[in-house]
């Protein structure tokens, strides 16, 4: 995802070796080396510094002149971060991403009474991403003691004492929290929902007056959820794709079966944009079902089902949805108003529950 | 919610003051008395104790021989904990609620680099309830400074400060965590849904033989969803309710409209049990669509969105599911299957966009 990151080495256990070279063929990195984990934070790191040192023989990969040291619990770095520390540590040996502490700490006495808190306007929670001169980082741990490869948990401390480099502390964002509770995987798999749900194609199938119900949807759908939507009508999809784009709408005002949302499924297909996760594919059909015969066009609309579990194979998260669409005004905006709440929560949520469903608003 | 504990008081910010009080009589707490908040955390506490103090003019408040402190952002307290460090301030003066630290913490110098980093394992943080004899904290806040008042975060300093009271430190579970950024929201309405998720009542509208499609639907429903599930044969149900059970199955296997459901429905409006939380109440209808003439029993079934509509009013949400019941014995069990899905979806996101919805597995 960043460019200017030249190899990645990642530390893995024994028994999840095997799995981490499915991820990695699966998808397909390229930058990737994986060397094996050692029992304590310290261990796997130092193992991780070692296959970019120059003395490695059949190594592809060549010694750095800065590392960035991440850990996996920390899934949201941003690549401006990651520029801070690596820019800082070129300059002063060393340097790591903090964040204010939430709660005070305190030290215990032995018998487990309070001995003294810590101001905590004075202290930090040191975080990842942290990096270093190659040179200072791998120095440290070849000199550090059994004792600090067993107990040790903060890298700049091993520059401080062993090299004597005072690292360079760089504000992290929110962001940068330790996924460590069952709360944190709520909290991450909510984050990832809300990111992939910033933006919205709506695909129309036509190009009608202002007025018509599509773009009186669109406007609902801008109360409902504060993303950014952008309206289709076809030509540029495969642009809109690329762009990586997790969300569509297809209107269908003038067709009643499938074939705009087909036409879509099969570029979403193509373009594997599913593979990282899960596309949500709406398709909206406008109907009087009190004045049409609702049997006929049912039926018509039940293919969704099979339709939708062939692109569940790909990931594609495919809904029908019908609005009703009487000749009275108010009973329109309702039923709109109602059709975009729904569209919004399935968007969002992204449940794979709901496939195939023909909801009503 | 905890009987032992007999008056409670909040600090209120002025502008939130009346929207504390409607919070109150909504829900028809007793014990509730409401102080004004400070402009710093230990203002507001010892606004909090000077309420509790004998010499209050009015008072219908008593002095208290110990005082639990705790706040708002750490919603998820459980009894025993509470217990835990009133116990142990009756015998020590002080105890508060600690929990390991998650990373490390450092000390920055003055122009932005790593003074020193402390120990880990030897550092906890300090968390909420705290729990304090009233007399030592009421005399440490009376001596305290402007400073402390100002820029001081920990109650268990101040009695060590000002009373030499060394607090006891009690191990608080994961749960104690202080609710902070947008994703801490995300994680607390997640436990939330998950707790009032963990009881599921099947109500079944017959007693036949163990081998029917109802009995098939709650072994699935087992495998589904890791949760208690009882069965209710509807004599039972007021009990059920009284033990808030927050997510009901009604199975409608001999009756073709809502009877049952109603009768359900009924009994929750009596209740207020869904006064603090959302019941999710799905009906479910069998019915082997590709025989039985289609159109009329939907529109039998069409009545479930007024259904919704009306006891949404009460904070009860209501669906539809139909499952489908055809001879085939493997495409049943494969109908069953999507059923439990849709159901354990519905009951663990408890989204109110989906009711009314006539949901078809």
């Amino acid at each position: 995802r960043v460019c200017w990151i030249k190899d990645i080495v990642v530390s893995v256990t024994r028994d999840n070796m095997e799995a981490m070279k499915g991820i990695i063929q699966k998808y397909q990195h390229k930058r990737i080396s994986l060397v094996e984990a050692g029992v304590t934070r310290h261990r796997s790191i130092f193992n991780g510094l070692k296959a970019l040192a120059e003395d490695q023989p059949d190594s592809k990969l060549s010694k750095p002149e800065v590392v960035i040291i991440h850990d996996a619990v920390r899934p949201f770095v941003e690549e401006d971060i990651l520029l801070k520390v690596a820019t800082a540590a070129k300059e002063h040996g060393a340097a790591g991403a903090i964040r204010p502490l939430v709660s005070t700490v305190i030290s215990p006495s032995a018998d487990g009474c309070l001995d003294h808190s810590l101001e905590r306007a004075r202290h930090r929670a040191s975080e990842m991403p942290q990096a270093f001169l190659y040179d200072v980082i791998y120095a440290a741990y070849q000199q550090c003691s059994d004792y600090d490869l067993e107990f040790g948990t903060e890298c700049l401390q091993l520059a401080l004492k062993y090299c004597h480099v005072k690292a360079k502390l760089v504000e992290g964002s929110p962001d940068l929290w330790k996924v460590t509770y069952k709360r944190d995987l709520y909290a991450a798999e909510s984050i990832i929902k809300e990111r992939i749900s910033q933006h919205i194609c709506i695909v129309m199938d036509t190009k009608e007056d202002e007025e018509h119900v599509g773009h009186h949807l669109e406007e609902m759908l801008k109360n409902e959820l504060n993303v950014s939507i952008q309206i289709s009508t076809g030509r540029d999809l495969q642009q809109i794709i690329l762009e990586q784009c997790y969300s569509f709408v297809c209107v269908n005002v003038m067709t009643s079966a499938f074939e705009e949302t087909q036409k879509l499924l099969n570029m979403l297909k193509e373009s594997h944009l599913s593979v990282l996760y899960p596309v949500v594919v709406i398709s909206v059909h406008f109907l009087d079902y009190k004045s049409v015969h609702f049997d006929h066009k049912m039926e018509n609309l039940m293919q969704i089902r099979e339709l939708a579990k062939e692109v569940k194979e790909s990931n594609v998260l495919l809904c029908g949805l019908l609005i009703y669409y009487p000749q009275d005004e108010q009973k329109l905006q309702d039923s709109l108003r109602q059709g975009a709440t729904i569209i919004a929560t399935l968007i969002k949520e992204r449940n794979s529950a709901f496939i195939g469903q023909l909801l009503i608003a």
